[in-house]
């Protein structure tokens, strides 16, 4: 069946995997110390513009926030995070287990609005009771969001500002960033990301690889044995090659770009099917992820044909769910989806 | 000055310090293994009417807290709790520290209604991606509330049925548990209570004691072990006389609940007072804590005269403040802040 | 260079590395729920003869430790290890990050002897203060050791007993499982490893795969919403089929005992070179790692030739070093290494 | 039955408890910042000779090390302790509780020694896989060791030293502090602790208060926003007043070393006891416990006059047993002792 379930359905993208299998004789030594994953931190360095970027390579995201913000935080703080934010809701209390609090904000489409965080600060050092109380430490944004939505040059830099002034670490969740980077709708290119982040990470899962996230810190904020750190929280990979190879295949020849703008294209071809066919969205989501509201006799009947993912319910009659779209997606799939929408 | 700041301004009720005073001499083994802890554990299951319930004595309201929680709950387990309750706000991330999540639900006056308990719940297992979310293992509720109001029986039993609909373990934070008792709006008895609750304190601190909380587990459901769980918090005295002392100096010929109406006596003409001066009340408490709203100029020109606590600002010319009595409360007492709101 | 360094500086077994070409493109779900998986998970069974053992897969050794030891122990609980057992000393505190203590016992040629865990749990449960001690709660064997060697029959059997008779899990850390299966050495089959332990795993990282480690509780133990507890450690893959895709080609056509096979064959033709050399055994170990005592200035001269590792120092001109074999080890691999120990 | 069982069987000196009694009907503020609490951290100051000390009162002496372990170790680091130190051994794993490994090293007489601590460290650096294991990142001491005995003056200085050397933060336990200082065998005073150590605490429950341990950073390196990373362990007294009462009164007038003295001069006419009596001392104790070899059916005579402490084995008919002296030990107490061994 035609899948647009996840941005995680297929393997790796072709190239990906060829890469895998060329330097698979080759002996490496162990724990990301190997040259590809040299030359993989060499390529991300240099498409961020930062030559001086510490980059680490972990395998998922989960893992990459847990351990991010369990290394950066100090003992007293916690994390501010929208109450949509993936470590605030699908994470399983991953980063509780690592002994620190998320601060939830409201969100707004599955964002935190500067002014939010602004408010949300100045209440908090006004209490005089704030020693008892969790200390914020470090903003964590999805970029894209949860809901397929991203923040503005304007927006960023208003957050990143706010950072500075209250003494925050600014931490971008980029499990998809290629698909915001790809969007046809965002002011926002990889090196403003890099100057108003502090940490940030590059999703390689959702875009192409088999596993892998390259975390980037980009102001010599990388914690001190970092390795260590990683390797207690059983995140250290032996055979440290398959990050490597995989983030360097993505990184030669802009093909993490031509799988996101790739992604990207199928899900504005998409969106076009809904709209002919009259199908509205539940949220203006510019990048590969399009949820969608439907009625439940005709969801059901789409789910025999396509599948795609449940997200919520509106009322007792229609139900939000999810079309993803990545770099396996084809014309073709989305043409058995326009199909099944018209039978 | 005259101080209403909170119930743990002033020292040990005197019957119960003379106990320390009297017992001081006796050679006595460790960790709560001696004859003090055993006698106050018999006189608290004859005070709740519950001869086998297990009882365990801590210092104070975090830690007891903390400990309960964290014993109590599994792995892949957080605890439900209002989002103004004392783990949620004001515990320092004390129960992420232990590794689990605070699962926050919306309050009304303090207090998690049955009905906001059960649409979470309903909702929480109806999410197909529950996996990848916190299980709820446990309601925490406060009794009194941080805003000194009080759950009925109806409430208390409602939640207790959906507590066991759910396998959801029901735990009462009593850091006031006494100002509850005597309170003359409840109709919730402690044989009520142990009934209907997995696990509660009975608060020591704020009522009468220079320190302890005795945890009360009612349905043969200590966790194994607890004594080596508590050890590796850091939680057991050396001494445990201290509050095996003083639980059984206050459940010697009713003291306990002699300070709880005392207080909640002098609460209520409190509360008279401030009718008379025409002050608003922020929340109608029948307990031991008061929260009134004042004027800013008149809450500075007060504070020269009396101590009070400051709660949260309104708007920018009011102020909620908080008045709390305890066992050293006095007529005097209230005769200084009646003469200082005059003036 | 040739490289002995350690068994995972190859990738993966190029019947691995097809399969997982073959299969890339198949939309799949996500998080181990593929049909991969499952297929792995019965071919498993098969395997080690048990039809209803649970099986779950992780990325690492250190992952697939520090996951099963922290959610099979109980609070109060902590691992019996060997002094040199790799979670006791190479695993940078991951146990210790997870709130348990490992015990470590005396080792022998890196294995615990039966008597000498006897010992230890006599002489614990004889300590009147024990209460105050971290409780034993398991035991982690690794097999092979981590210095190669490996268990008996009657001294597994034995741990085993000691296990049921103290209420303690007994686990074992195959990281290197099927170069023990294979050893010429060995009256340890797997059916009899299945029978005596409570949970193990098969490793994959170092036994032909990318990564990945086949966790099997053996008897309906495994801990109940494993899953969750997985994911709240950030050790939940999305594209799970990156380790069932990997196990299902392991454990086709005998393909984990070949590789296993063929890497002892090339061991034990290293041992014959060693001992035509003249150069002694640090240990006698009967499987893939291979631990010599060198002259320094043939260690040096030698390092200029072939890879290796060194292990520690015996005295000012000695050293101790690690030769390892692996699926991708040749004959003329062991020619080059004969070669340079003959300059 | 008289009982040198421990230094813990009394309450609280009677000058400690006067004050807790006069001072008891004031009303303070809460949470360690009344005034009693300033003026204990000033007589401490004068105490030490130390007038910038950073001061922290929490309960007990677990709680104590726990959360100076706990907060001054960085991510990636362990401490260092003899294996019979408190915190290896009877602290039912509270270390590992907070995520942190004990590195523990063999003891000489329950101290470490230089040069054992020498061995270990360049050992540790030495080792080419010292990222895969956990950082030595603090030594921790006691002194009086579990066993009575005391450091010499060269022997910290020589620790102190190698502290330096590797960037570790040396921690001294001094839950009998005391009766270190007041042995009749002892090269070192408060002056030299205080200096030679960044952080100790200066045991209360033992010497004489009902709960209570003065934690002194001595170096301007009290972790930063301490107060909540105690909140957050639960080891913040609502009550502050507990301990700064019970402290100032033990810093006045020299209480502290009166009680210590008196205990230390019990101790060593215990000693001439045992001395007259012929039994044979298992360890040279200078401090206030003292242990002994009793033959199996003398202790159990013994026992049924006085209490003690089993400590161990030595063989099927001999037992080594401990005796501690403490405030409220008389001379009548030892007459009572010299008698039962006579008989």
């Amino acid at each position: 069946m035609v899948s647009f379930e996840s941005d995680y359905i297929a393997g790796a993208h072709p190239e990906v995997l060829r890469r895998l299998a060329e330097t698979n004789g080759e002996p490496l030594p162990g724990y990301g110390t190997d040259r590809y994953c040299e030359s993989a931190k060499e390529k991300i360095r240099a498409f961020i513009g930062m030559p001086d970027a510490e980059i680490f390579f972990l395998s998922g995201g989960t893992q990459a926030n847990a351990v991010v913000i369990s290394t950066v935080l100090a003992d007293y703080e916690g994390v501010i995070a929208a109450k949509t934010g993936h470590i605030s809701s699908h994470e399983a209390g991953a980063i509780e287990y690592t002994g620190h609090e998320v601060l939830e904000v409201p969100q707004s489409e599955g964002k935190i609005l500067p002014e939010t965080l602004e408010q949300y600060l100045s209440a908090w050092y006004a209490d005089e009771n704030h020693e008892h109380m969790t200390f914020p430490g470090m903003v964590y944004l999805s970029h894209p969001t949860e809901y397929g939505t991203l923040y503005s040059r304007a927006e960023l830099t208003r957050i990143s500002e706010i950072c500075r002034q209250y003494h925050l670490t600014l931490f971008l969740d980029g499990a998809r960033l290629g698909y915001a980077l790809a969007s046809r709708e965002t002011d926002l290119d990889i090196a403003a990301i890099a100057a108003l982040c502090d940490v940030f990470y590059i999703g390689g899962t959702k875009v192409g690889a088999l596993c892998g996230e390259a975390v980037v810190f980009t102001k010599g904020n990388m914690p001190k044995h970092f390795l260590t750190s990683v390797k207690r929280r059983g995140a250290l990979l032996a055979k440290g090659r398959l990050t490597g190879v995989q983030f360097d295949a993505l990184f030669t020849d802009d093909l993490y770009l031509r799988i996101s703008r790739h992604a990207i294209g199928m899900a504005e071809k998409m969106k076009g099917i809904f709209r002919s066919r009259g199908i509205p969205f539940y949220i203006q989501s510019p990048t590969n992820q399009q949820f969608v509201v439907l009625e439940n006799s005709r969801m059901e009947k789409l789910a025999e044909k396509v599948a795609f993912s449940f997200w919520e319910k509106t009322d007792d009659a229609h139900t939000v769910v999810r079309f993803a779209t990545g770099w396996s997606t084809t014309d073709d799939d989305l043409l058995t989806l326009d199909e099944a929408l018209k039978a």
